[in-house]
């Protein structure tokens, strides 16, 4: 059986060459990074759990794949750009080629954005994989939750509800012909991360985060941090292309209360829809205008009539869910 | 139940006021920190499986102290100052007389080094806990393991292998009195990390890492990638207050090859000496000379007349060992 230090050699050290940001790799007791002078570094972990967050027999290279993707989703929130990450990660056992196709499908994504691995920790135990992602940040343009203001337009970017739709099918809540499913459950299990919006977003948008736990309960966030309200227009939410064949109650509700979308929901003002739509360009990112800050407390939604909407809908919450 | 967003804020939330070096703290996407120019942030992640890496029994106020104490022990390897510090974990349930425990034993070691909590994660699972530590380090100060030159002393902090006694009684080994065990199981359980001394041998140590494998198989990480041999005084290395009182073979195997201890071993030119113990005295640290660095390969014991001793040992690898 391969040894830790065997381990790490063969399918991780080779991403690890110093670089400009990346002065001491693995190996030693910590990694050491250059930051660059006028720059903030933003940190953000996120821990992935068998039966939780994957189903235990996920394939590995879609698994090594998500793992990164929420990181990456994070530094995308504050418009930050990726810079490296530690990687620390227990399994039941030391499987070649279980780890094969692990180091392959998070390395496709972190050479993609130029990230590096820069150190971590294997043990045994139950499959959890937690990565702590690195980004630097001019300092003063981070997009952060509190920093809505009353007539701000609300953004997404991409599509909703097609990851949690892939999850109805596996949970056997709907039927799903097997190409629906299969091409909902892509999205599920090879998430995007916004990055290129996120940095191209600096100075224009207000407040951002990323969609992960569902829009209704994430924007929460941002009202309750910026102290504002919104109205939301529900049927302008951009369903997946999957989800948009069903029936308008599941098309709303997969939307405001999926989770899993890994897209980015934004504020900016409204005199500045332009720069906005020309920052999404630059991106290449699709983007839909979805509703407005308000002063009124609470969040509120409109159909496509314009008239009040009532919906009870539930965010996901990882101790009161079973 | 708590949700998860309720316990970050009873338990955690408050240790994270914004300060010189945490410009955002835990609620947004990211954390941000600024880093001093002329500084390197030094990057560290460990993550610690019950069953594995501590009894699942195990008080939460212990192992609160040993989450953050095996990583400040990984900045002090480098002699870095530490700054702050993720905790990603999984809990099988949010059980708050846990929780206010694990948060007292965590916090209290943080503050001690002006350490501070600046983001994570929380999820459900089998108990994991993943701390990503960060500190900042002048540029080219850094003890690295690549660093040991022909003819240093080699130097041990503190005593080793107490931690590996406490074990032993555990696992019924050996006959332990109560009392020797429970002072053993207190170098287990609240291991002091050497983050003066780490700092206060910035440009007088060479080579430095913490011993927490056995200081054999440490020493050797040392040895491989600085090209160099070692001879070890072996009758020199400072055991434990309780295992000082065992016969000699013991003594031998558990300072050698313990596990546990996460005190520094670093190398240092001969003709500093005087500076390696001031040092050593302004950190408050008991250190102890046990040897040398060599030009053949390998590792060579003596013993207290000068004798070459033959033995053999072996160190702790998580995935060759039950």
């Amino acid at each position: 059986m391969l040894s830790e230090f065997d381990l790490i050699k063969r399918y991780f050290a080779q991403h690890n060459l110093p670089d400009e940001h990346l002065a001491l790799g693995i190996g030693d007791d910590c990694a050491l990074l250059n930051v660059t002078p006028g720059m903030q570094m933003a940190v953000s972990s996120d821990m992935l759990v068998s039966g939780r967050h994957f189903f235990p027999d996920v394939d590995p290279l879609t698994l090594g794949h998500k793992c990164l993707a929420v990181n990456l989703s994070d530094l995308a929130a504050m418009g930050a750009k990726p810079i490296g990450f530690t990687l620390a990660f227990a399994l039941p056992e030391a499987d070649p080629v279980w780890l094969e196709k692990f180091s392959q499908g998070l390395f496709s994504l972190a050479d993609q954005h130029h990230c590096r691995l820069i150190g971590g920790d294997t043990t045994k135990g139950p499959l959890n994989i937690c990565i702590t992602i690195f980004g630097e940040q001019p300092l003063a343009t981070a997009l952060r939750r509190d920093a809505a203001k009353v007539g701000d337009d609300i953004w997404i970017s991409g599509t909703l509800g097609d990851a949690r739709l892939a999850l109805a099918g596996y949970w056997r809540e709907l039927e799903l012909s097997p190409d629906d499913h299969a091409r909902a459950a892509k999205r599920m299990y090879l998430p995007t991360p916004r990055v290129a919006l996120g940095m191209a977003l600096r100075g224009i948008a207000h407040a951002a985060l990323d969609i992960s736990d569902g829009l209704v309960g994430d924007l929460g966030h941002i009202l309750e941090r910026s102290h504002v309200g919104a109205t939301l227009a529900i049927d302008e939410l951009p369903a997946g292309p999957v989800l948009q064949q069903f029936p308008i109650a599941l098309r709303r509700q997969f939307t405001l209360a999926g989770g899993d979308d890994y897209e980015l929901c934004f504020t900016a003002p409204s005199d500045r829809r332009a720069d906005v739509i020309a920052a999404a360009a630059s991106a290449n990112t699709v983007i839909t205008r979805v509703g407005r800050i308000d002063t009124d407390p609470g969040l509120r939604f409109l159909d496509g009539l314009g008239n009040h909407v009532n919906l009870s809908l539930q965010s996901f919450d990882h101790f009161n869910t079973p």
